[in-house]
């Protein structure tokens, strides 16, 4: 059975309860159970895991090789300055697709730049929780594109 | 009845014939009859329009004003150079999704930059002609949304 | 009889419907007349032309040499990118007036640099639809003085 | 009555000795009665003041408050330096258009830049001495239009 | 009773025994029990916490809301490349004064730039130790200030 | 027989009326006489194309594909700002000479870059109507050289 | 007695009438009385001198030399455009803490940067008026410092 | 004895399972044992330790001082990002090595620049595995060297 | 008789009493009565003058028409600032060598580009108080041997 | 009878043994001889010397004066950074044209710029061997078309 | 027999007596002679050359082909300058090592990028001397690598 | 006796014949002899030496030490590109003064920077031949000040 790891990066745990007017009031739980519901529908496993630590990131993309089909990634305000998360992607081969709740090119000029997009096979951006179930269905499709012959 | 427009920019007429290795087998009116599909499952019309000229693409997202519900623009080359777009997009204010077949921002530098992107309100890229499929999903979801209170 | 060519740029047709707030109520008709109304009183002929497509402006300024005294030119965003329309300027050697509705210097950064301004005589800008009549009255002024000994 | 003050920058009391066959036989105090004249046509009051140091003109523009209805700024060289001339501008709220007698989007690359220039409504260039006459038409016009619900 | 957070970001668990010569023989210890002493002339609460790691700052940060009235962080190296702790700040929207020991305006070029400064109300740096005790007295007053109407 | 697509860009049109001193009394009707002259003796037929507008030369190079089999093109100002130009000729492979009448480095800065030139086999530039006549004479050689096993 | 000098740059003198909601309704001469009244605490002598004109307040520091002891400077606009201010600073060798009232990392890019910051001891910015009396506590604090063995 | 410290950056973990066609096959548990046989022969003692958070590498160096003599240092991709082990190394004076498996230099624009060189005495790249070698047998060398008089 | 007149930008007035080490004990009064011995040897006149002021130099360099032959110009912190000096020295077409103290070319970046330097015949730096009797030299020289014919 | 110097810069003595599978088997001295050929047929004389060492080049060029009617000059890696080079053909004027075995437009960033193509009247590039051939058809026309009146 | 030519840059002749504080009293010749001996220890031949001519170390390369098995290289100041030193080393395809006896990453910005690098195997600097000897050895060390199947 | 080398840089030779209009009709041993007259009224030796190669310049000076007491050295075109030579002048310590025919700072933005001014004692520039007879009295003034207790 095809395995996702999806992974959130700083500042998205709190989620729901800031600023509500702008992210809704969707909580990273919220987040994670409608993925998983939605990846039980499209017949996949999804594992979920945050973390404001880029190293600790960096890790769990190191330890998915073979253990996951694919990746879904929201490198949040690591997308602009990490390096090692880009290195960790190219590393382990796994097909990522790189994710934004807001879209970031309607942001500050530092946020238009991204590190990670360069090592993922794509980008959605700018749907809010729905950017997630986007990715997770653009994926699924990838892979079993990939896998026929 | 929700009404969609997808604008397809320069070069985008070659598909098909061009590099088929790399851009796949599917032609334009391909990509476009696929849409026409997903568009009655979804329940919305959807209209395709393709042009080479940067001043044609401006007129057409000028006029949709009232006639459309929401647009999805593949700005192809003009995506880094055309001011002018970004304007119409914002004059019309009707809801936009940026559409890339490639993930730009794995390529060259000069195409790491988008003009029109801050106009829409997300992108979709990487996917192959499976971005215009998500961007129609994502599109329609995010004009549901937004009708309820 | 001095002869003057008015070019309007691209998403110049939508005013008056678009943000009426900010731009206000007169259409690109009404400014035109409001032009000819001023033109019949400074005794001069005025001709008003508008275009999204950067080539057909490159086309008219081409064209209006020995037919004209005198450009009015609002490239709107093609301001910003288009060397074709500065050397069509540089080209046919008509004395023009740039102009724009709002002042573009109190806006994004992209919009600071004009490759046209440095193919005309001035520059005028920030004061709405008033910006074209004052732009016909400098220019006529300007032809007349060129005239004299 | 409407009141109306013209800021000369530094340099231009050197007009109509200087350069003449470029910048024309006119002193500043010929411009400065031109302006009067028009004023009276107008049926506003003009008064003119011109200094080479940055900090007096800053003075003035800070003392122009309650006292002047607007501002006809010519920054000279210190358009492209003066942030303080700005927050001047910015602190008074009073209406100003800036004014150039050449076009100095012709010239050297560090002349394209203004910073006062976003403080101000507009601004008018290239016309030599008939720049002034040009400014004080459209201030004139944008005062009355304000004044009116 | 009014509640302060200091955050103390890399290598400053060092402070006392590196370089006593430019940073003073005052230990990270020393300057907590300082602020302590103050925060009860002040009649507020001071909690300390040291990280090197970035993500941990963060999640502090993240958590410090509607547990604390303000924040105190001196973000060491990570104040020239942190977005993560940037948007943290932003996110909480908990009063936040970064600090300095060193003016760093006065060292390397790539220090002159900081991405907290502009989600903190203020910046106070140069003063070494009494820096920290200058932020506490700022913030407290900056409170109370707030408190009234 | 080689056919060769000749494409001629943005004001060119224009020539033998414009600055002859500068640009010689060679109308562009005349450039593409001698062309068609000199591929008479070359054996290979030419034609050729003139149009202001960007998109009308995307246009034309995309439906090149198996027609022609070598491009020589001047994109005039386009060279400096057309990505949807290179696009085109990377799309349909067809080896393609940049031809200009000036020597572009000589000229103003923002003519020092071309976005074409990455796509095409080689550049010739600063010999006037010759320039044309020397690219047909190197693309002809390259076509015959490729040709060969 | 330790006798310190505090210079107020361009345009601070419109302080209390200008966007009371902004800047609140101290006056400048409100800000100095504060600033007496905490000097008489602290035991130290103060003197404030306010000018827009950059070269008054250059030749107020150069003959500050052994009259004063400390210098706080709110340079203003003057912070991040003079060279001559930070060579004056650095030639009388004063000690200096450089003010400011609003916080200018969270302003316009061209605020960022500070000429004079490299010639002070420290920075205290965005706590209003507040911020001359932190500099006060803080600068006295460092003076007796120094003086200590 | 001299003992030295030995720091693996982030992703190094994954050496020998990622790629081996460029990495080779080499675990980073096989370099840590040669880098142990090579330091057994050279007569001092050698620890190793890797880590993918940025903050631990930061700490590791902050304890290092007066427990070790000399460290080897490879920061992996945070060699182009982090100030915070650049101000490790600084703040602990001990001496360090700079190690690279790759030739850095001729990689991406964005890995051309170190912000951890600066803090070390050399630097060693592009020998793979036995870059680490290099850098022992230099270090070691370098130390004796510094403590003979 | 030719008539020199040389001008003392800001913090000039300083020397002798600060950092002798450096700029030696020489006052300004010093140098300028070391330039009239000069001048009598050389059978010219010099008149000094200096202000910390921007706008009184360039008042000053504006009335020197007609009264002067020559100017010596130390523009101080202003070389790098003022386009205002430079604009005044074109404006009065009177020959001006730029002189400094120091060698700016081994001082901060900043200080390398110099406004003025490009309205002057020549420039001379490096040589202390002897910067300017050198300029004194070459400019009689360049006066005489311009007046030749 | 017209003379023309041939030069040919750093590393091109390496020609038809390094890597023939891109530069083909030719030496320089069959393209120099090619070109004596060529030269023959359009009845000049033509002369080659190659040189790795820039100043020889520079020397060459100055000595060419008088001597020669014409220049080719392929000044490979020098073209990116020599200065020397374009001030020794500025000097002595003769009419160069650049040439460039590859299309360096096509390569690195840093080959993109060319210091001597300003110096010269025109350039060719791209036509491997065959680009000296159209350089010396180019140069021999445009020296006739000079001379003729 | 391994044979390995060592090329010493501009300046490098100097060693031994400039600065003997910083670069140590070994000379230049010293230095050759330990590399000589280190290389009879790895029983390879080693040949050594010195010049302050760019175009000669490029003929040197050139002229290795075939003769030399590897190459260590300490371009000096031309590494940060010289292209036809990188064409060089990419021309002759030996195996090169970059040497630099000072950390140059520690010294002014302009010595922080290397052309020559990119075209190098790996790169050693910051142990004088013996920067020289750890590049030997490793570069025997790869050759032999290379050289087993 | 005092010694003074005089180097003269790239294309120097040529003084004289090329554009006497503007270089005058001095050739360089013109200029030569005068310097030696100079340098009898000064009772100093002076010798002189051209080259167009920068590595001749770079060993000249490297052998100057010890030999000469001063250096004065026209650069021409390696001013802007050539670290060898300042690294030259740095290594020897002899003190150096910088010569310029022409004022660079009103040329092309590429002559604004000098690599060795830095270097140098001082620079004089603008005065033609007079450059060098300024520089020498400069420069002998300069040695015999050091000279002095």
């Amino acid at each position: 059975m095809t395995r996702i790891l999806v992974l959130h990066g700083p500042n998205l745990g709190l989620l729901g309860t800031r600023e509500p007017g702008i992210y809704g009031r969707l909580t990273l739980a919220d987040i994670d159970r409608q993925l998983r519901e939605l990846a039980a529908t499209l017949r996949v496993e999804v594992n979920c895991f945050q973390s404001d630590v880029e190293g600790e990131l960096v890790s769990r993309i190191g330890k998915s090789r073979g253990v996951y089909d694919g990746l879904i990634l929201n490198p949040g305000a690591y997308t602009h300055t990490s390096i090692a998360l880009r290195d960790a992607l190219q590393a382990v081969e796994t097909p990522c697709v790189e994710v934004h709740l807001s879209n970031t090119a309607a942001r500050e000029t530092f946020r238009h730049h991204s590190f990670t997009a360069a090592a993922c096979i794509g980008q959605i951006m700018g749907f809010g929780a729905a950017s997630y179930a986007l990715a997770l269905t653009g994926l699924v499709e990838y892979l079993s594109r990939k896998r026929e012959p």
